[in-house]
Formats: structure tokens, C-alpha cells, sequence
């Protein structure tokens, strides 16, 4: 199917960053030439369909893409009967279960130099979304269930030992000023099996078994291994966030601790993500749909998080040359300062960033 | 039975900044002369007894004291059969509901100027501890349950908007310079309510509900609400926190939430707590046992976060004076910057700060 990727724009500025993704995709050399599909989903297209994430959308996406680019979501602001959120749903219809969220410092730049990748799990926890409610005599009572199970456990351990493998390789070619993680590759395992002794207890003891048994002995050998019970590492987020590197987390915590780490390093108009499969990788900026800024012209939104998220898709689709030349267009326009968006201080539209952006690819 | 409080160290430091709190307390004028009852509780006390939460404990609590302190509890660093930490335990069987976690700069002092208070609900969410595994063919599945009930929801909600009421009558009778927020009362709902619709949903109506029916339309009139979903909650947290008054939350997101809060104001061993209920209050320090410090000579455990949490406990029994006597001699002691831990990069120990304090009072 040559290089086929899906774009779901979905709401609010993801109209406008996704469309901008896309300009970088068409001028990177060193892919196969990509064809685009736009296809619909979001809050929006639920209001105007009662639709929020249509069947064909789906069906594209497996059968005629091999990859993707995810905007962004409104959350509704009160509750809308039969809205579910589309990206929640994506994620386990193409059983997308690593969601890798590298949080990244401009080498070099100014404040904190932080260089961390988390790797939230992305099918389960309270995201299996199976709750229930009851009239009691003393009012409702709601039900939650928050799965975790041994595979997805397991899976998403060895993602996370493979990613920091792998950061720890790209580190090693880059010259030493550029490194700002200068320590051994390190995984930290994120629960909070002091209160789910059960639930955190399996996804800490199955993860630890990634590195402490089988084939994990010899491969993850130099990984080094931590812990941090989840409240504890988010103050340690922003009190030494260089200390540290890659951190596994079951959904929800990934989630926030995404958020909190996307704040140290000044926007979260900065951060990509990639929801990776074993088939199939879709890129995502990490911030939200900004209906604050959505409707704004010329759009101010921030690219960056977009295109850096286009650039992680090819790098976890085989092409790191290609990402490696977005990555450094980016950080040299960040680094050179004249065109920022308002979330970082400066100025600039959207355009301004891409055309910057494209100049230097 | 007079002024009878229940003084539990539990574990690590505990041990050290219970008994700093206690000297405050004796000092501290205005309230009947206290006496006090030391309890056991904590990892260490079930490694020795095989018991994390006497039963005697709990009595003593419930038919001699009006209060309690209590101090820190260790994590167990792998899964420990039988062992259930005796703090998330103490509050459901004392029924303290609230968990209320001001977290305030220093008037004046360095840094962002913060004033936040975070009131977690205490006894339900995750926290009711229903968790279950079994074996499948495809491996451990394990669940928790997390529960949100109309009727806990509801108190926390009242609570919170009582605590912004009250903040804001403490603040209206300081000067000028040394109130930190300037805004109107406000209430900020934390939830995850774009999965979670049913449970979130839940507490997210139910809060809002205190305010908009019944007696609430009036009383809380002044009060604003607003509503933050808990990953861009944290988000802002360290982007915006000076736009943050009171947030409620449900037990999980307030528990990593108050580690983010304390992260801003230097130290985890500045932010105190109280555990409150309709007939009880038992005030915590934020931070925990930390082992790495806990066996140093002269001890170095900032016994601040303790001292203000007796404060607390004093000012949520109706003794709001000499709680702000404790409050003003703590904020002394940090501005003048002669007597601190190595926690906020000085080198004192706990005594020459207990010292400083009692000597303000
Ligand atoms: C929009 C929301 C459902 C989503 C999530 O919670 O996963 C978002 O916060 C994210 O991090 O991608
Ligand atoms: C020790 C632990 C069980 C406890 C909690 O999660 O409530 C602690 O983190 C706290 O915040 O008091």
C-alpha cells in the first residue's frame, strides 16, 4: 500500500496542527513518497453525526493505512449521553498499547535540561471504561473496574526496556554536547502498590520479570531499574527531573505524569507522543483541542508538538534518518528564537513555525 | 476528657517529627493544657508484631482522645503478605472523610507566591482497597474497584466550600502583604470525567450540585466553581498555580495532586494536613518516612510539615488562635532562613529548628 497515513484532525486546533504535520510529512526526504487520507472523528463530528469516531474511519485506517496522525479531542463540558472519546477507542480498536511520550529539552537551550520518555500503557486500567451506577437508600453509588492484567503488564515493560535501549544508541552517535541524559540507560516503574497491592503489585512484579528473567537477563543487562510510587516520583517530576530517564506507567498515571512532564519544558504545545502497535503507529500531539485559541486568525496554535509527533512516527515506522532531520529543523527553530507561538512567548502564527520549520529541512 | 490526643509516629521519620510537634503543643498557649498517648502503628511496628494497626490503637483513639498526629508509614519494597498500610485504614475507621492540604508560600518569602488548598476525599475512590485476580489462559488478570458515591461526594464537596469560605475570612483580616490570593473564593473541581463519565461524572455533578441547589445557592453565592480534568490540572499546577485556590478531588488524584502542590513550595516537609471528620481530626504530615534520612544523628527530618499539621489540627478543633501563633513562628523561622534542614538547603537539625520555633511562640 506504499506510505498511506491517515489524518484525523478531530477538533479544535488539531484542524490546524494536524494540516501542518502533514506539510512537513510531503517535504522530509528519505521516505517513499506519502499519499494522505483526512478522515473524520471527534466531538464535533459527533454533534453534527451523533457519530463520534465513524465505523469507515476504522475501517481506513486498517485497511488502507499504515499509519496515522490523531489531532486532538474536546471533552464535553457537561455530560453528553452516548459521546465516548474517539481517541480512547482508536487506541483499542487498533490495539495500540505503548503510548511514547518523549519529553525532551532543547539541547543547549535555556532552563532545566530534562530528557525523559514515557511509556504509558494504552488499552487498559480504568480506560477499559466499565462502570456502573446504582440508586442505594443513601444515594447513587458509582463503580469503576481498573483492569491490569499480566500481558498488557508485560508487553508494555519490554516497550519500555526497549525504548531505553534504543534512546541510549541514538545518545551514544550524538556528539556530547548534545546529550543532555549522560547516566546509563534506566527504566523507573511507576505505581502505587502501597494501597493496590493486587492491581499496581502485578504490573510492578511483571514488569521487574521483563528484566529478571528469560532473555531480559542478558538483553536489559545494563538497564538499570527503579521504582516511584506515583505520588512521590510527580514530586520528584519537578523537584529533579534529571534524574530522570524512562518511565513505565499503567494508563491513567501515564496520563498525568505525561501532563506534569510536558509543563518543565515550557509548553505542552512541545510534546509529542506515538501510540504504537505491533502494526500499526499513530502520532499525537499531547495537549488537547485549546478551544480557548481554536478560532483565532491567523492560527497561533503550536505545531511543534505535531510535527515532532509526525517525526516519532516515522522513527518508530523504520525511518530515523528522516525524524532525525525533522527533530533538528525543530530544535534549531526553538533554539534561534524568532518563530514562536504565544505559548512560548513570542509572536508568531502557525505558518510562520512550519515555513520556519520547512526551511530547515 | 479534656484535650486528649492520640500521638502515633509510625515509621522513619515519623519518629522524629511526632514528638517536635508535641513539644509545639505543649508550648503553644491558648488551648487546655493536652496531654498525649503514644500509639503505636506502622511497617516497622508489623514487622515486629505482625500487626500494622493495633486494635488497641484504634480504641484508644476512638474512646480517649479528641486528636491525634500521626506521623509517616514505610512502603514495603515488595509485596508483603498481610500487610495493609495502617494510615488509608485509620481514616476509614475513624470515618475522617476530608483530607484538607494547604499548601502556602511563605508571605513575602522567595519563590511564587502559592496558596492552594487541596481537600481529597479520604475513604473511597481506589482507596476502598476491592481488588481481585485471576488466572486466565492468556495470564493474571487482576481488577480493583474504585467507588464514587453520591453521599461522600456530596460532604467533600460541602467541605470544600466551607474551607473556601473560611480562607477567605482569614485572609480578609490580614494585611494587605500578607494575603497571597487576591481573587474572590473559588472552588476548582478536579475529575477525569471525559473517561471516567459515570464515576467522575458522578463526583463532578454531585460538587457542582452543593453549590447550584438547596441552601448552597445562597451561602456559597461568592464562591466561584470551575472544573479542571486532572491531567491538565497538573498541567497547570506547575505552569499556573497562582490561579489555583481550592481544588476538591477525589481521593487518588488529590493524593498525587498534594506531592505536585508541595513540590512548588520547596519542600514536601513544609506541607501539613489534617484527616477531618464530623468528630475527629488527626493531623499528617504530607511527607513520608523517608528511610534514607531516618537513622541520621542529630536528626535532620524537618519537623515543619508536622508542626504545622498540629496546627491544623488545632485550628480545624476551634482553636484558631494559637493555631495562627504556630503558623506566624514557623513563617518567622523560614523568612529569617538561620534555622533550616537540609531539605530547604541549610543545615540545622530537627531540635535547632523545634528551638527556633518554640521560641517565636
Ligand atoms: C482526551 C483524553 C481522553 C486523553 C487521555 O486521557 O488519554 C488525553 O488526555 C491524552 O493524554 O491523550
Ligand atoms: C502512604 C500512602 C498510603 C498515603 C496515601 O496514598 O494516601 C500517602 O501517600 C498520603 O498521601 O498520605
Amino acid at each position: 500500500k506504499g506510505l498511506r497515513i491517515g489524518m484525523i484532525p478531530g477538533d479544535g486546533i488539531g484542524k490546524v496542527v494536524i494540516p501542518a504535520a502533514q506539510r512537513v510529512l510531503e517535504t522530509v526526504k528519505g521516505i517513499p513518497k506519502p499519499s494522505f487520507v483526512t478522515l473524520p472523528a471527534g466531538f464535533e463530528h459527533f454533534q453534527a453525526t451523533g457519530t463520534a469516531l465513524p465505523p469507515d474511519t476504522i475501517s481506513t485506517l486498517k485497511n488502507e493505512c499504515n499509519a496515522a496522525m490523531f489531532g486532538a479531542v474536546s471533552s464535553p463540558s457537561h455530560k453528553v449521553e452516548g459521546y465516548s472519546s474517539p481517541i480512547v477507542r482508536l487506541r483499542k480498536e487498533l490495539d495500540l498499547y505503548a503510548n511514547i511520550r518523549p519529553v525532551m529539552s532543547v539541547p543547549g537551550g535555556q532552563g532545566r535540561q530534562i530528557d525523559m520518555t514515557i511509556v504509558r500503557e494504552n488499552t487498559e486500567c480504568l480506560y477499559i471504561k466499565s462502570e456502573t451506577i446504582e440508586d442505594t437508600p443513601d444515594g447513587k453509588v458509582a463503580i469503576a473496574r481498573r483492569q491490569i492484567s499480566e500481558r498488557a503488564s508485560r508487553r508494555i515493560g519490554e516497550m519500555a526496556f526497549e525504548v531505553a535501549l534504543a534512546s541510549a544508541a541514538v545518545r551514544a552517535r550524538l556528539p556530547e554536547d548534545q546529550r543532555i541524559w549522560k547516566g546509563p540507560p534506566k527504566v523507573t516503574i511507576v505505581h502505587k502498590s502501597n494501597v493496590l497491592s493486587v492491581t499496581d503489585g502485578l504490573f510492578r512484579e511483571t514488569v521487574r520479570s521483563v528484566k529478571e528473567t528469560g532473555e531480559g537477563i542478558e538483553r536489559y543487562k545494563d538497564v538499570q531499574l527503579e521504582e516511584g510510587i506515583v505520588d512521590s516520583l510527580v514530586y520528584k517530576l519537578f523537584r529533579e527531573p534529571e534524574k530522570l530517564s524512562t518511565l513505565v506507567c499503567p494508563n491513567l498515571y501515564g496520563d498525568i505524569v505525561s501532563d506534569g512532564a510536558a509543563a518543565l519544558v515550557g509548553s505542552l504545545g512541545l510534546v509529542p507522543s506515538v501510540n504504537a502497535g505491533d502494526s500499526f503507529i499513530m502520532g499525537e500531539p499531547v495537549h488537547g483541542s485549546a478551544p480557548d485559541i481554536a478560532d483565532r486568525t491567523p492560527a497561533i496554535a503550536n505545531p511543534i508538538a505535531a510535527i515532532r509527533s509526525a517525526a516519532l512516527m516515522l522513527e518508530y515506522m523504520g525511518f530515523p534518518e528522516p525524524a532525525l532531520a525533522i527533530y533538528r529543523a525543530v530544535n534549531d527553530v526553538l533554539l534561534q528564537g524568532e518563530h514562536l507561538t504565544p505559548d512560548l512567548g513570542g509572536t508568531a502564527s502557525t505558518d510562520q513555525v512550519v515555513e520556519a520549520v520547512l526551511k530547515g529541512l
